[in-house]
């Protein structure tokens, strides 16, 4: 059988997982992939994602490989899919691609999106998909304050003490905020990548900045010390979303 | 003690209930609202909602009153509140009204909104919110098959055979409908009244107008039958919400 590369996007809601990668304490999305194309194939294949994410995040648009000798016509893999996933993991689309693609190592950018709940009372129907922030946001503090963030910088500050990235510079190309007349306020990052729980951390900054807990300029010395402990705390998991990645 | 009646506006998430009028099997919502303010106030109380939600229907703005001899000032119903209800109900604002006022008898109009989900794979976050119809639909019939039910009708077709009501007459103010770019369709009913299933029996219907399937005028001759068996099929709960009651 000649052996193809697939290329997939997946959506998933990550509440009900103990992240995207397999480990020993409980349910992974990689699992549930893997294991589905198991069923499908009767063939022992490994998935790889562009990166983890981390359990109670989700991903709206995660892309991920895997090799296959089956003859399933690749545009009917997310019906196969759909055949043999939980209802909270989706695969939306799938294409064949060149041997030489690799879902981690060719990402050339990524973007997540937050959701901070800045309403009094919870919205219900986002209970599992935002941070409830009940006090009012001075969102205009949090757009100067991202200002800073944009660009090229050493994020040490910004991410876990248990990363065990060597170099922590990146790229951020942009910082966006939405917020519509429910109280969602939505703030997505563009940029070349993220180190573990980097944007989780940006986000509890800024949150703090917006409660006029922190001044907006304290990013500047906050990156500028290169210390975990100067940033905010890290922001829920369950307000990030992993949405689109780029090669 | 001075005797008091509280309005409430209440949002909730009906995934995990057995509707929202008290009964047998299952939790409801009204079960939770009442032992919620007995285990406040220490009082057996009765809460009066603006109308039943089946099992499974989501309520964004579903307003109830109750009354209570209790001292709480009544802009401090909701903390109350969001200290013993569970996640998936909220009381978003509470007012005192005049002793004449009742949540039911005094209606004037509804509005409920009914999410379809229009495309291939679902999405997984909106999948306890919508109905997915992975088929393309044509939102022009529909639109103009929804102008048949604007106005006064006897809507004896669009009600459950298990209705109880006698006089099945009631005025559609406005139907409209809004897509997005993701292909979530909500469809919205503005009226006077809406009998038992009634709305989820015209989302059926228009759906079945939307992939062709009928006519967009069957409409006309299906009000003109008085025979439920004529309509489409009742369109599952999970994607209707009880959006707004007004007074």
């Amino acid at each position: 059988m000649p052996y193809r590369k697939v290329k997939c996007i997946v959506s998933y809601d990550g509440s009900n997982y103990a992240g995207y990668q397999i480990q020993t304490n409980g349910a992974t999305v990689q699992q549930m992939l893997e294991e589905a194309i198991e069923r499908i194939t009767k063939e022992k294949t490994t998935v790889y994602a562009s990166g983890r994410t981390d359990a109670g995040v989700h991903a709206k648009g995660q892309v991920f490989h895997f090799c296959t000798s089956s003859s399933i016509p690749v545009e009917k893999w997310p019906f196969a899919f759909a055949s043999q996933l939980p209802h909270d993991i989706s695969v939306q689309s799938a294409e064949e691609v060149h041997d030489s693609f690799h879902a981690r190592y060719d990402v050339v950018e990524k973007t997540y999106r937050y959701c901070v709940m800045n309403r009094r009372f919870p919205d219900v129907f986002f209970r599992r998909y935002a941070w409830h922030i009940p006090r009012p946001l001075n969102v205009e503090a949090m757009i100067t304050a991202s200002r800073f963030l944009v660009g090229v910088h050493d994020f040490t500050s910004f991410c876990s003490v248990r990363s065990e990235k060597e170099v922590k510079v990146r790229e951020i190309y942009e910082i966006t905020f939405d917020r519509d007349e429910e109280g969602m306020l939505w703030i997505s990052f563009r940029g070349n990548g993220f180190l573990y729980n980097m944007v989780r951390i940006m986000v509890g900054t800024l949150v703090k900045i917006g409660l006029s807990e922190k001044p907006a300029d304290s990013i500047a010395q906050i990156l500028e010390a290169k210390d975990r402990k100067k940033a905010g705390p890290t922001a829920p998991p369950q307000g990030l979303f992993l949405w689109e990645v780029g090669y």
